[in-house]
């Protein structure tokens, strides 16, 4: 099912011996790379196996942000938004592919949310949907991890003002496995399954608002930088996962990102 | 009106010929210190005048948090939260003292808001009320820039659902001018001066919740990391700003925060 494009490149980043790098992902081995994805690019050193490293989220985004309701089979009886409707997540929300999933402790309803994710490339302030593509490195894999009580009130307790917590608790922004360079996406499919069984099934190209309107249109309002990722929403509806639960985002030619789901 | 503390310890951070460092404020000298907030902090070199550097915002937080209806006389007709009401702001959105907040050209309803900020000393992870205290490093002041159309369809507009531009526009969070470290503020007066007129004023004691329980709250759902920041939120009602005004918030024994308006 996945996308067979000759021209991407798949970059990870990943701990071995307690000491992180950057690779390009080659089938079952990983080509490290000299610097980080933001400068030269080159390949250095021998290649290792990737099952001998822990693979990172692929990248250290200074800022997380993310678009709500950019899936019309996601709107339910929303009216569609007349521009992205963005909001933070914050970078500690991050978690590595293969990392657990916590379940706070007073968390009542939460749900996965499969995600297709912007990676920027270079600093991005009021740019253009025509120039928007220079400032996109690439794209990667996200799950939007929500406690729907705390978003909505949906087990009878008061909805928080804003969805800190609902969206940003640790552990809520599952990132990776890679950062594809170089691929048009627009004909992927993006898929979750929850524990083997496909729950969310999409096109790309059904995002209502797309990354390069994304991008022009936050970068009117605030400056990203390189490595900043956007999580570009979630396509139809979503359920509430369990500790002992196993969830998967894949985007066809991106890669599946799993990460087990523990109570906190 | 400043309170006389001789056990509180201002820190500022400054550029000075291109290099940027932390110090000691004492009256109208810096005495630089070794390294940074978070480790030794030791007296190092020879004094520079104030007026000779650039105040930075104190500190570089990874994530800028806040607060909002903590004070009673902000509440207008809604009811007291019954936890603290949290949201983001993107770090991004900083700006140093005597820093142009600068009002984006789509923006209709620019307000002020003075606010008391904790800083964050160490790791906190689920601490409590009571261990609270060792995590803050000190205060400083900030000004929560909000856009009230965006927040909250002031001028006829759709509001955001979430308040991403609304509090996070790029220079919406003026920070600093010191931390002042050692402190009691309880019985200290906040107050917002717009072009001279002082348009707030409320004690920090009048805060619904106090930087403890506010610190502990976070705690039990997000990391922070050691130069965090946490503005607590406004008192009373707010007013717009435009192009050429110049706003300042003060805390005494604190110092006082001044910027300036610019049109974007």
């Amino acid at each position: 099912m996945a996308r067979s494009n000759s021209s991407v490149t798949h970059y990870v980043r990943y701990e071995q011996g307690g000491a992180v790098s950057y690779g390009i992902l080659k089938g079952k081995n990983i080509q490290p790379i000299e610097g980080d994805l933001f400068g030269a690019r080159e390949p250095s050193g021998d290649k290792v196996a990737l099952g001998d490293v822990t693979l990172l989220y692929p990248c250290e985004p200074a800022q997380v942000l993310a678009v709500g309701l950019n899936y019309k089979s996601h709107l339910g009886d929303k009216e569609p938004p007349a521009n992205p409707e963005i909001f933070y997540k914050p970078p500690t929300a991050l978690q590595h592919p293969g990392g657990n999933i916590v379940i706070p402790p007073d968390a009542k309803d939460v749900h996965y949310e499969a995600e297709f994710v912007i990676v920027i490339g270079k600093t991005t302030s009021k740019v253009s949907v025509e120039e928007a593509p220079d400032y996109i490195l690439g794209y990667t894999c996200g799950n939007d991890v929500s406690d729907r009580n705390w978003q909505n009130g949906t087990q009878g307790d008061k909805k928080d003002i804003q969805w800190w917590r609902a969206k940003g608790s640790d552990t809520f922004a599952p990132l990776g496995p890679s950062i594809a360079v170089g691929g048009n996406y627009s004909k992927s499919w993006i898929r979750l399954r929850l524990n083997g069984k496909t729950r969310q099934k999409q096109r790309i190209s059904d995002l209502l608002f797309g990354a390069e309107e994304i991008v022009s249109f936050v970068s009117q309002y605030m400056t990203l930088a390189p490595g900043d990722v956007i999580y570009t929403g979630t396509p139809g509806t979503t359920k509430p996962m369990k500790a002992g639960d196993v969830v998967e985002v894949e985007v066809d030619g991106i890669g599946v990102l799993k990460n087990p789901v523990v109570q906190g």
